[in-house]
């Protein structure tokens, strides 16, 4: 691995030896305190995101390397009149590990081309979040001693939410997992998930209410409805209710469940629920910095390497808004096949 | 100790043990390089306070320590649609050692339920500052050898000064000492303070003018007298003058005398003191920062542990409206008793 | 050498064992990764400067030093009520080298008076900026093998331009160096610079195109040229491309020709130069931070010394409207000799 922009690029087998790292760590964290000595990360926020910053940051403190960067756009001249090549060119000259989020889908890859060290992925718009990936993974992992066989019950918003299909399709690379999908009607999987399931010969089932299933499931994944995702508001207030996990309705459950949730929780999960011990959403958390300390471990520690000339754009191929190449315009006309569809290579996104 | 929330909580020989090894640091910081080595303080401001921040930041990393979090809670999503519970039980996952700076009273002590490491109140609105404390105490013991029988004015605004009456507190650890209490009438120390001195048998008289005491002083505190705290403006310009420290006053001081304030000065103190040798206000400040280091030393090797379940309250039992408890309404409804009135456990309000 | 503030005060003797210093760090760089082990640096952005401050903290960090600092004056309370020497007697009290960015031109000079420990300029409004001279002089040394000699084209904004007016300063510490001036008549060199270059006995002449002098460059220094820089916007319009270097007009160029630019680049370098060997400018900020390492490996520990008392000024005695005693009353009124004109110490202009 030398970038890690798309959970979607790693195999399993390159998985298995990060949770493996991830739990050494985790087991005798002394062993790892000069693992990234003398190794400086970068950390590019285009727009905060103090839980994903501080993870990494605390991470790389963790095995012994520094960080600098920028928390927010705002506080930082790089953003203006500049463009994101000539930004990560010139990081990437004073850092050994790059860690970027930003608004622009795509805009991770766009910053591997010209970056001479490791660029990682820390969320790029609506696109991809692969280091939630991981802690979602090592959580379960850990907890349960393997993700092969579980069932997996994701509630919530599941129309937009970025962190559940990424786990779905990362739980592609398991065997036997069976989906639980409980969500409104207005917020159900899109097809195109189905359609991927499908494919992956994944066992799913839809429901629109939590408590009959809960029985059967060893994760629950817990995610924010937000109000502004209903065209009816009514129907919201119908609902909200129904996706809202309390202690009464964890009584049913089964006593090794893992409840599990991104953060931050507004009031989805009741806050009577933090004591129990099946809610492990905190140690999720923690368990995230373990996986991004792994990832580091080996990503800070790659030699530098100049990059590859790579063409030079007329504009974007892609019709995607927010795709990095509507405001990067020099980038080339990269694209690629998902699923024999012909996309952009930066977002995805299916070209006319 | 587990947690630094109030100074009132630690006992003299705890803070003979504190400042021996503040002490320690200071004749030989060479051998401290190590003492916080792989250990991360998390530092999160909630109001900028950039000379406490700049304190803690440099303190944990001269004793070899790491540090992330935020300087204002603008760059940061943290205190945005989150509970202080779910910020602290995150941040304390990814920290060793949580320095909080707070705007709301009591916030401090609400960190310390749900942390599973411990707490440093750096600042909780106008209630406690306690490290500012051992700032003061470590500079009067390091530079007089003693605390023990001194001579104390405390000088401008002792209405309002959560600085002096934090340090009138602390001195109630000690024996001997004698306060010269200076202020305008309308700035007096308040009558709760006054009744503290009595309790503790101490000796205090109040005048209202600096030049006729300052002879008798071993330390002269001074602190600012803010224009806006007169209810008369004209009371304002007839007194600021009574109040400000110029050489020529100083000239009838003892030799040995300490001139302390906690920073930023305006014009409290005249420019032309700076170079007299009695000036320490900023070696204070660098004193400060050692027994930051020796809190740090302590407190950051401490294991984590799993907070104990608290409570979970039905909203505020307390009428302050600046207490944590008004704002966070999920905290339990603790009490305690202070000189035999019953008072929030948060904020140290008396109860109705 | 004390503190770094012009590089005009850093002899050529000073410069040799500077640069020397970082080309021991370049060529081995896991030999210096405890050189400053255990010191602190302060970095005081009082106007944003990512590169810059980047620059300087990852200098820090691959040293093995440490860093706290603000970059942004907005988010940090330090600026507010207090004076330029207040904030620097405390920060240097906490740091062991002090890194300083500031509008007002002389702040670093101001700064330090005060200081107990040495004080970097970063910057101090259009004044002087030496640190960006010095990653200049070491991306040449270190890529030509010495500056003795070279034919430099300085191509842009020569009326404005503070880095290529340190350059040229700079350059007079080396033998035969001829300066190839490329600029529009609106933004010739200042005449004080020719007269400087006379006096120096430097070679230069001045010409209005780039097209014709390219083929006898060794060294070609691009800045931008700003559209408001213009009195009459025609004359942008009809000059601007003449300064923009394109893949096409560099084919006439020596094959070592080094390409250089303070960054950030806007549109004066077209971006298929950027995969053109001769194209250092990335180096150029990389070549940056070593020499900032070499700097802060010698600055960073030096002893601290508490500074000498200062007369206490009683308001400017200079006019510069942008010096910093238009602000800080209470400076000295410090004067000294520029080629036979009494100066203001702080901003070098000509008084009266």
């Amino acid at each position: 691995m030398r970038h890690l922009i798309d959970f979607g690029d790693v195999s399993r087998e390159e998985w298995e030896v990060l949770y493996q790292r991830a739990s050494d760590i985790m087991d005798a964290p002394e062993r790892f305190l000069d693992a990234c000595r003398g190794k400086v990360m970068a950390s590019l926020f285009y727009e905060p995101s103090t839980r994903t910053n501080f993870s990494f940051q605390t991470a790389m403190l963790r095995v012994g390397g520094t960080v600098f960067g920028f928390a927010d756009p705002k506080s930082s001249s790089v953003s203006k009149g500049e463009t994101l090549k000539d930004t990560i060119t010139m990081v990437s000259g004073y850092a050994d590990v790059v860690v970027m989020r930003n608004p622009r889908e795509g805009a991770a890859k766009a910053a591997s081309l010209y970056s001479a060290v490791p660029v990682i992925n820390a969320g790029d718009g609506g696109h991809m979040h692969p280091t939630q990936t991981t802690a979602d993974l090592t959580t379960i992992t850990r907890l349960r001693g393997k993700v092969d066989g579980l069932s997996v019950g994701l509630c919530g918003d599941l129309k937009n939410g970025r962190t559940v299909h990424s786990l779905i399709k990362a739980m592609a690379k398991f065997q036997g997992i069976k989906f639980f999908l409980i969500a409104p009607r207005e917020l159900a999987v899109p097809e195109y998930m189905r359609a991927f399931m499908r494919e992956n010969n994944m066992w799913f089932t839809e429901v629109t209410g939590l408590e009959s299933v809960i029985p059967q499931l060893d994760v629950l994944y817990m995610t924010r409805i937000q109000r502004e995702r209903f065209v009816d508001p009514l129907e919201y207030e119908r609902n909200k209710g129904v996706y809202v996990l309390t202690r009464r309705k964890l009584a049913r459950a089964k006593q090794d469940l893992l409840v599990m949730h991104p953060l931050p929780r507004v009031d989805e999960i009741s806050i009577d629920v933090d004591d129990d011990p099946r809610a492990v959403y905190f140690e999720q958390a923690r368990y995230g910095m373990f996986a991004r300390m792994a990832l580091l471990t080996d990503l800070a520690n790659q030699p530098r390497r100049k990059p590859e000339p790579v063409e030079i754009g007329r504009g974007p191929v892609c019709s995607n808004p927010n795709c990095v190449t509507q405001t990067e315009l020099y980038l080339p006309p990269l694209t690629k096949q998902n699923g024999g569809v012909e996309c952009c290579a930066f977002c995805d996104a299916p070209l006319r």
